[in-house]
């Protein structure tokens, strides 16, 4: 089995994935912009795993000044709406759908086209709600197997069980994020909770690299547990 | 001469020189922020520069990935306030002040705890002004020679020159930016078109470390102007 995965021919071979990853950024004007803390990191590691277990990769990614990974197509995008017209274009041929990427929830409803000249006086923005990526691929007549992320800044399992039901998902992982904590968006190391309907496994602390492919692995389990082609439920059990 | 540049022996020798760079970032909540396209690689190359020219360099710096120069001492900020604060306990002790950061300002005026959940309805931010990093430098009873920076996307001279006189500064380096163009905040070339009282000086499209050195130069050449103490003129002139 440790050939077989070394020879490429791992959990996900011949599966068609697709990944989300990264921050997106909206414009408030041509130099300023809305955006978010997500480095990429941990759907770059996803994109890299899910290659590594076998699987053809299009990695979706917003910006981020990280290298491509081995073996994976990326397609590189920066507003919310750029990423779902690029998703929506590839979502039908795929099988499994990751959405790692800190998507931006609103944009700003009217960008000017010159720099908005400082003044004393406050400047009130009005944001506007963005497509939802995830939900409109979990409700596609044909959906590949919708894995969503979710960070949250409190009650985990409570939001991120919320969010996965309500958005049809197959699976969510959640990790929680900001007040100091040394896992999440900059961090190197992260922690995952991850959730479906009826189950949930918690994948523990470690380098976002490890973890990738503890998530990998798990996805791959799952999945094949829905097609009911668990290969590793022992032949004659 | 040239041995006494590579000695370190430069224009700026013995100068204590101050360098904003950066972008700065305003949180809107603990994930979100507000942030511009700055690299900072501008101000880097100029930290690099002035060093180079034998002056002694802090460089405050806001978020970006770039290696801090040789010989240079770095202090990390990341928002608008926060670099306000590492520049004024410093001001007053440098003798030449250049404000290449992208300094926000704007920040959000009330930021909550906890992540601004996703809801279908618009959102409405309030912005108040930052503070104004550059005026209160250059308003400083005994201030150094002050330095700014202008990203404009249209109206360069204009804009620049009345920014300059309105803060008082003895100089301005000016740039355009956005529209597609090739140069300014993600572009490794740049071109500045630098204005004081009275004088006007076009450095032309170059890489930003070449650019750095002649707008360091240029720096020294008028600061030593100012003091009456222009080495360039010939002695018996």
């Amino acid at each position: 089995e440790i050939v077989a995965l070394l020879a490429g021919d791992g959990p996900l071979r011949g599966e068609r994935v697709l990944i989300t990853a990264g921050p997106t950024r909206e414009a408030i004007d041509p130099v300023r912009f809305i955006g978010n803390r997500s480095s990429g990191r941990m759907g770059f590691a996803v994109a890299a795993a899910a290659a590594r277990a076998g699987a053809k990769v299009v990695l979706v990614a917003g910006p981020c000044s990280l290298a491509t990974p081995g073996g994976v197509e990326r397609v590189d995008v920066e507003s919310a709406r750029e990423m779902h017209e690029a998703v929506m274009q590839r979502a039908g041929d795929c099988d499994i759908f990751i959405a790692t990427a800190a998507v931006a929830d609103y944009r700003v409803d009217r960008v000017p086209e010159q720099k908005i000249k400082k003044s004393d006086q406050p400047v009130a923005l009005t944001l506007v709600p963005n497509p939802d990526i995830l939900q409109a691929v979990a409700g596609l007549p044909r959906a590949p197997f919708t894995v969503g992320f979710a960070a949250e800044t409190e009650r985990l399992a409570e939001y991120a069980e919320a969010k996965r039901a309500r958005k049809g998902l197959d699976m969510i992982a959640a990790n929680l994020v900001g007040g100091g904590r040394d896992t999440g968006f900059d961090s190197a190391d992260n922690a995952l909770e991850v959730f479906w309907a009826g189950g949930h496994r918690s994948l523990p602390r470690a380098p976002k690299i490890q973890l990738a492919e503890a998530l990998v692995a798990l996805i791959a389990e799952r999945r094949h547990g829905n097609d009911q082609t668990t290969d590793s439920r022992p032949a004659s059990g």
